[in-house]
């Protein structure tokens, strides 16, 4: 996902700040897990915190939960702002709060940064407590499948047993559908947009380029760096390279086309930033490594590169089996990191496995990053899935 | 263009190498001008030399010759081979050759180096006389305009005063109809294949993330390096991430999938290569960088960046108000860097403007690089344009 989703204006109204429609000030709170934790890879660790937010009221049947699913670059900040200074929302501020497609009068939100991340929970930038140094690269591997589990672990903290929906985009997709998968009697819906049941050739490619970049990187020293140190430089060509692969060429000559910086430099020879997209993709960069560990990045990419249902199940039909949820699967016809045929191709396994799915296409041309954006159909088609009877569940239960 | 174009086998049958449909043993040659050439950003050259081969025989009328035009990362050695030991054959082997498309039993064929090339014409690689070191960053800014004036003095030195053809794909496809706009008398037919009047902003940041990744590796140095030394770091990623660009999703695909690289370690937990499209891209770059200059691709990148017809000559249309070469132009269905539309576009233009324009677009699945694969379809296209009768032409003249 890119650092610059555009989102309605915060507004700054009201004793708390707090606008019809937004969550306003929220706070995040740390689940500190003291237990070993054993990794798919057989690698352990012993414990781990998870960061997450949550908005709206657990009710007294505890089974209005609805967890939110962040995408590679992703955190637990999802929706409203955590001071009346930083005025920067959610990455999904446009989809949650009181009223929106995720009516947090209605329900109770969770969303954590995953395991491996870089925003509060344990990844490799977090400091071993055997050395006092930062993981680093003796972190273990780590999988969208350790993720899954380490989030079920918060849930079992928060005594929520059943979750009326698991949502996610893209890596938030997968993370959620293998969450029904993993953990069947837990999840009642799962919305998976813009995702895929394993990438195709060309975006392990992209992921491989943006590794190499980063361990290239002299500062990368092979995962050995000091907290305020690292591959910027590589973490910077990693983030540009990505950033054009969430987008569509659409969106981009809109937004840019070939308009120059700077009219009086305008037919300037030179290799500094010429044409506004240029300093626009450097300007994404910046404000990438700023927040974002570069080993977090290696071994998150690497995740996304691992997921593969079919292999992992012997098949899409076997991994699907034992799924109770219903399922939207909401594909973008621009996204071209995961195209919308990926995301058909897994309603369609889900129906031949038995289960309800349904499958939406639209028809946005802002690229895989469209799930993130402003859409009044997105959004009537999660708040009518979350909102209508679903009486097949309870049927199946 | 990648390194892997697929070409069918050298035969190394008879004295000279020589089988039916190929060139067989080619040598280059070095043109000299030794007077001062201005470039467009105003800039002068002492004195330049272009490396270029030529295939078949200049007849007595010397109206047969047709100059083939080379991509970012081409060279003049486009046909044949350059021994018997160096069974690597030219970039475009499969359409030139006694027979094929563009049959040197009937045309001659020209290919140079651009100016501002690593192969042997002058770039920033070349030794500046008045320092005895290389050129590095003090090479003045080239565009595919300074490449069109030098290879004109190319041909006024092997006495063409008139081509049959100027063929050229991607960047080939700017430079020969740049030829064909600047010299109208010089060319009688262009064919342009998988190019562009101008890159949308999408190709742009591409190039832009390239020169980043070489410039920001610290052995770039500025441009200064030894020509043993350099950022191989920086090019490798770029030539990584640029291959992507020049393939398909579809194409990597079905050449690559999700295979391991080796199947005892397919579920092992590592940054190193797994995937076969890792190892491929590896491989790729490392042969990249073994061959081409960093500064080379610095500059010639930028010239693609900088090459808009419309904002050079006011519209398409006026650009083409000169030409007189009746132009068949060939997009392919999955190019998604120089997309169809892009092509359609040029033809369209041409035909606004009064001229003899075709177009086709082909429906391979295999991405930018399709106009150097094997293709029926486009040789018989092309070897139709070049052999029918140019009625219209001989009545313009």
């Amino acid at each position: 996902m890119t650092d610059d989703v555009e989102v309605p204006p915060v507004p700054a109204t009201g004793p708390r700040h707090q606008a019809p429609g937004d969550v306003g000030l929220v706070q995040a709170h740390d689940f500190v897990f003291d237990r070993t934790f054993a990794f798919k890879s057989g690698q352990t660790l012993p414990g781990f915190t998870l960061r997450y937010e949550t908005y709206g009221t657990l009710n007294a049947t505890r089974d209005n939960a609805v967890l939110i699913c962040h995408a590679l670059s992703g955190d637990h900040h999802c929706a409203g702002w955590h001071s009346a200074d930083d005025r920067k929302p959610g990455w999904w501020n446009n989809l949650i709060g009181p009223g929106k497609a995720v009516d947090t009068r209605r329900f109770f939100v969770v969303c954590a940064n995953v395991l491996g991340g870089c925003q509060g929970s344990t990844g490799p930038s977090s400091v071993d407590p055997a050395t006092g140094r930062p993981y680093g690269s003796t972190f273990p591997f780590v999988t969208v499948r350790d993720m899954v589990y380490a989030q079920k672990l918060l849930l079992d903290h928060l005594g929520i047993s059943g979750l009326h929906a698991a949502i996610g985009g893209s890596m938030g997709g997968m993370t959620a559908l293998l969450t029904a998968i993993e953990f069947p009697t837990l999840v009642r819906r799962v919305v998976a947009m813009a995702t895929t049941a394993r990438e195709s050739a060309q975006a392990i490619a992209f992921n491989e380029v943006g590794r190499q970049a980063i361990m290239q990187d002299p500062a990368w020293n092979h995962g050995d760096y000091p907290s305020d140190g690292g591959p910027r430089v590589g973490l910077a060509i990693a983030r540009m390279m990505a950033h054009i692969t969430y987008v569509s060429d659409a969106s981009m000559d809109r937004k840019f086309g070939r308009r120059k910086k700077d009219t009086a430099a305008a037919d300037a020879y030179t290799f500094d930033p010429q044409f506004e997209v240029e300093g626009y993709l450097r300007h994404q960069a910046q404000a990438f490594i700023n927040r974002f560990d570069a080993n977090s990045y290696l071994y998150i990419s690497r995740a996304l590169d691992q997921y593969d249902l079919a292999h992992a199940y012997g098949s899409l039909e076997r991994a699907f089996a034992p799924v109770q949820a219903e399922s939207l699967v909401v594909g973008f016809a621009s996204d071209w990191l995961f195209p919308p045929e990926q995301n058909r191709a897994l309603a369609l396994a889900l129906l031949r496995a038995g289960k309800q799915a349904s499958y939406a296409e639209l028809a946005t041309d802002l690229g895989h990053d469209s799930f993130l954006l402003e859409s009044e159909e997105l959004y009537g088609l999660v708040r009518g899935f979350l909102e209508r009877e679903a009486v097949a569940f309870d049927f199946a239960i």
